[in-house]
């Protein structure tokens, strides 16, 4: 089933790990643009585009932000989330440099996902670390989410769809194991 | 913004196009096999991989699907998506002779998008057409519904995520033009 077929983009594909480990210096800002002209490029229903690709790239905003979300993590009943993110270094956005905020209409969030990867994918290729992060959900809906919001750029009719964040890593990391077992034939 | 910076994963995600013409041969199935891995190397939340990929290649199939479906389209109360799909020849499926269909726990949309944009960039990196399409889910809940569930293998616990169509185009397309007014610089 892993079949030996292999090209450029099918490494960029099959390369892709979800980096947990930044060094905090900002990338070229030519990478950066290059890689939001991929998220923008995706496909979406109906070619509507229901999205917003805002690029933080001001580490003191994504580090308040950070800082928020393990101050409502620390509060939380559960502490299994927190405790998760102390023993990685007890930062919720691992150092990143740059957050690529993906904001989505309502229902859409087939097509932020596609987006997603297309910035995941462009920034391997580009050889910078990056993962799907979800987490700035947490400061985007806590008790100062008004703040965050404005700060990030959300303006009406759109919500928080995901984050993919964006540095140069350090160190380096192994895809997850793909589960082929989820492939069926039909036919 | 749409700088220079260019390789083959970011001309892969930039060529790749809603292809709406095939030929109607299957493609070979190493190719197919190939994109399948693709798609299951995709990042999901905590790595839940909440997928599966069923490739129907019974092309007799995808045609009792494509039937039906403009069946159900035809007797719509508001015919505009029935008439835009008989201006484009009448078939829902664009004589595809391979589909790729997602199906995902509930809830998931946003890694299903992920896997589609896996599957449609892994199919345009190995030259052949595709495109997302989200027609498959009238036959999957029109009143045949469970046949065609039935015949498309979906196990308990899982719903229709989207669907991929793949095969050799005929002619060529163009891709959407991207709105880079969708992207914003916060810092």
């Amino acid at each position: 089933m892993m079949n030996k077929m292999m090209n450029e983009t099918l490494r960029t594909i099959t390369e892709r790990y979800s980096c947990r480990a930044y060094d905090g210096r900002l990338p070229e800002k030519e990478k950066l643009e290059r890689i939001a002209v991929a998220a923008v490029q995706s496909p979406s229903a109906i070619n509507r585009q229901p999205w917003l690709v805002n690029i933080i790239t001001d580490k003191d905003l994504i580090d308040e932000m950070d800082a928020e979300g393990m101050r409502i993590l620390a509060q939380a009943e559960d502490k299994a989330v927190y405790e998760r993110f102390m023993e990685r270094g007890g930062r919720l956005f691992y150092n990143a440099p740059c957050m690529f905020l993906v904001l989505k209409q309502p229902g859409t969030d087939l097509d932020c996902g596609i987006v997603c990867e297309n910035i995941a994918l462009a920034a391997t290729a580009l050889g910078l670390g990056n993962v799907i992060c979800g987490m700035a959900a947490i400061p985007l809906s806590g008790e100062n989410a008004e703040t965050f919001k404005q700060k990030s750029g959300f303006p009406d009719g759109y919500e928080f769809g995901m984050s993919v964040l964006v540095g140069n890593a350090v160190g380096s990391g192994t895809p997850h194991e793909p589960d082929i077992s989820k492939i069926h034939w039909i036919g």
